[in-house]
């Protein structure tokens, strides 16, 4: 519990997808000794996934997830183009041996206010996923989002909820616990035994800011907010999670201005110090 | 289920906070046909609690609640001024013959990233106001605050999680339900009934805006928004609430800069055909 090495943190690209590509970005980790790597699709399709995933295996990363699959609701209903982009989504992951493959599951659609409605579209979506995700031996991380989310991104929003999907769908599917999304949660402790390390496919670290400034660009980085990082980790850890720390930050006006080696080289100094 | 008359709406007095004193607030909701008020005690504060109690009297409406006691845990430790302000709370409910007084129970303390121990402060608080509310018969309701305040507002951020207090804490303690918090809880439909007529102590309502620009200060008018309302309106009055559906919007670019009047007279208009 006396914070985390580069050795087990992680890179999402989003963290300094301002300023870098993915190339950039895998040979960011590599000289600043961050063991893994999280892609997002739009910077993985610039860079293409064969070349990705070579130059990923060169700099001798882990991938700790795929982001993201998922957003099953926009159109109100399961159309044949999001069933089809979440299976490439799902062999993209399946080709860079990624640890899981992480869903933003949708919000509601445009014009509806029925949310029971979105979440069972999302649970059907998501079982139309799985069978495809079994057979390429990709794990499906649900990743529940803070509730400010749910019109607009995740109509899944705790622990609780993602897990009732996962028990119903049975094998194959877990969570993604990003710390920001559920660390406000009281049952949250409850919901990680719940989940044990079998359905604990990711951890993602940042930090939640007081004053928070935009719903969804002023994240925090690690020991700048009010987040107990080192709790969620030591339940994550005490069910036996053993992977990579995943750190994630939009910053708008904060971190994706920054030079990104210093936003690196503070990667790995908070995540010595503060989580 | 067809709709809000006035004669079941109430205004908070917050909805028209930049443009009316009190006085104006109790005239106005005469002059448009709301049937009831729920001050703010900074505005009650400007016009003395007497002097208000006689004019909202004069006027014939109902007092649908006291907004508000509670910032239990500004300091990190329950101090006498707090308790003392929370019983100077409680007078001014009873003095006024409120519902309810309102309670935003208060988040981390400065500093601080420790909820547990701040929910275990919010518990005690509230249990020391209790004795006092008990003797004084006035209803004291936890109001559940989005998890996007629970930072520096209220730790206490769902129904189920509220009501896990009141069971503890026994009688004269509920919960306030605004809609704008608790839209997105899968579990609300579950904790609505769990509360049941007496502890469910008030309504309120407003929209949750997409996109939502500002955490605190961007709610919408019924209407403009995703909350299925009349869907929530109905839990709570299949339990057999009959209070009255208190509107209160903060919205500092939008509601706050238009002609009250016209605020007031778009309440009645949605009450009726967005509710």
């Amino acid at each position: 519990m006396s914070g985390i090495g580069p050795e087990r943190l992680s890179l999402n690209t989003a963290t300094v997808r301002a300023q870098w590509s993915l190339a950039q970005c895998i040979e960011g980790c590599a000289r600043h000794g961050i063991a893994g790597i999280s892609p997002w699709r739009d910077k993985l399709h610039e860079m293409g996934v064969e070349a990705a995933a070579t130059a990923i295996r060169d700099a001798g990363l882990r991938v700790s997830g795929l982001c993201r699959g998922g957003w099953y609701t926009a159109s109100g209903r399961l159309d044949q183009a999001v069933i089809d982009d979440n299976r490439r989504a799902v062999d993209e992951a399946a080709a860079l041996g990624a640890d899981c493959l992480v869903m933003v599951v949708g919000g509601l659609p445009a014009g509806s206010r029925d949310l029971p409605a979105a979440r069972s579209l999302i649970e059907e979506g998501l079982a139309s996923t799985l069978d495809h995700a079994r057979a390429a031996n990709v794990p499906v991380a649900i990743e529940p989002l803070h509730p400010m989310y749910a019109a607009d991104r995740a109509a899944i929003s705790t622990m609780g909820q993602a897990l009732d999907i996962c028990d119903r769908l049975g094998p194959g599917i877990g969570c993604a616990l990003d710390v920001y999304h559920v660390w406000w949660d009281p049952d949250v402790e409850a919901q990680i035994a719940r989940a044990g390390k079998e359905r604990l496919m990711a951890f993602h670290i940042c930090d939640w800011l007081v004053p928070t400034r935009d719903l969804l660009t002023d994240r925090g980085m690690m020991g700048d907010g009010v987040i107990d990082i080192a709790r969620l980790r030591g339940l994550v850890e005490a069910q036996g999670f053993d992977g990579l720390n995943e750190v994630e930050i939009f910053s708008e006006h904060d971190w994706w201005r920054r030079d990104a080696d210093e936003v690196l080289a503070t990667i790995v100094e908070r995540g010595a110090t503060a989580c």
